[in-house]
């Protein structure tokens, strides 16, 4: 998928926008820039901005107009502020990032992204070439995003619709198996140490409940509240079973410590 | 939710990037910004590469520790890369949006997400200070994101977040983000009591060092990783004010009657 989308910056000003752009597309796993009439490239404040994502400059095409930049992609994608006169099919970064994911697995097709200037953004005549135009949503009275950030929202919801399932869980960043499995379930499932099982949680309850008799802190007759109020504390800490062991590796120090301790 | 939420940058050392992160930050709507310890600030590349998000600039409290910065905070969040010995809950920036949705839409608490250095990232000990660790999923290869960049994609997740069905439909963002609005954990949102905030914790973990110390169970020299995974146990815990009054009433107690204890 994300070998199939090629990012197209039309008219930038400031290279070193080009730079970080660039940055933003390795990061995400995106390589082909294209650059149509930009005012300064190559130019060393681009390299600089794009902390070795120098390949990516290397290999980007610059071009005289976005037609030639877009002639061999079959679905255009235009970011554009909220329109006010001419619509047009306005969709969501994520809902930009479902409509590439559905199309380059079904068709060896190439998508274009296009970003416009950072003063006036695309003209109408550039954003009537796309199928579709991306709006980030934003703040109505600060809505002039930098376009390198906005190269690196879209690029981030690209890749999050590109990951398959097994990076998904590695990255904790699947809505359905979320939605199923809950948010403590995400982290909790690649945890690198096993879970303590019921029965060793039973035996920690005795020996704090019995500690902390040893050191006359718990008086049932007049703190009903103070066992069950640890108990879902530990609980939904969820222990493993090295913590379960430092757990009761303190409370036999503080048995030994104790001057009260029943024996 | 917006309002409620505070970006840390810690020893950030390029002042451009300060404010681009302040500028990423406007464009989304959010306006509280704390500095630790950065290495130029105020500086005339910061307010440039702002582009009037100078007001942010202007408001954003210098610290001198992270400590500081989330003093006041009941949730705080750190980017992290993969992480490959102790783990944390790490979560994907779309739970991250969840989770604070969730828990600021139901109480008045506040929120911080932290940032590390561009070259180093967070060290363990800051990290430690964190209840999640939020992970952006970036290319194996080249996954070192600009810090500002990284602002963006979770201040935009956020912003998703925290739009209103009308908004999103405007917008035209797709139904995901009111599905991802539930999954956040349920119990975190509707709890009856307060939060412990980051101040009270670290007074419990200096406490507890203390008197882990007193029944001489702690030997620094002898276990380096103690410390490290209380810390991780009670912060992925989330203790409530309450609980934290009741741990705190052990460790009193337990020095008390502690034969070996300093006084």
């Amino acid at each position: 998928m994300l070998k199939q989308i090629r990012i197209v910056l039309v008219n930038t000003t400031h290279p070193g926008n080009i730079g970080a752009a660039a940055r933003a597309m390795k990061n995400m796993g995106l390589a082909d820039l294209v650059l149509v009439d930009p005012k300064r490239f190559p130019d060393p404040e681009a390299s600089a901005r794009s902390s070795r994502a120098d390949d990516i400059l290397e290999q980007a095409r610059v071009v005289s107009a976005l037609e030639d930049a877009v002639a061999d992609c079959q679905l255009v994608i235009g970011t554009s502020a909220r329109q006010r006169h001419l619509s047009w099919p306005l969709i969501s970064p994520r809902q930009m990032a479902a409509l590439v994911k559905e199309n380059t697995e079904q068709q060896a097709i190439s998508v274009a992204l296009v970003f416009g200037r950072e003063d006036r953004g695309l003209m109408n005549e550039e954003l009537a070439l796309c199928h579709y135009h991306v709006h980030i949503p934003t703040e109505e009275s600060f809505s002039s995003l930098n376009v390198a950030a906005a190269v690196q929202v879209l690029a981030y919801e690209l890749r999050v619709a590109s990951m398959n399932e097994r990076e998904i869980m590695q990255a904790g960043a699947s809505a359905e198996s979320s939605v199923t499995a809950g948010l403590a379930n995400q982290w909790q499932s690649d945890w690198d140490t096993p879970w303590a099982d019921g029965d060793n949680m039973e035996r920690f309850f005795d020996h704090l409940e019995q500690t902390l008799r040893d050191i006359e802190f718990y008086k049932p007759e007049h703190s009903a509240q103070l066992m069950p109020k640890l108990r879902r504390l530990y609980q939904r800490s969820r222990l493993d079973q090295t913590e379960l062991n430092i757990l009761r590796g303190i409370l036999t120090a503080t048995q030994k410590a104790s001057r009260h301790r029943a024996d």
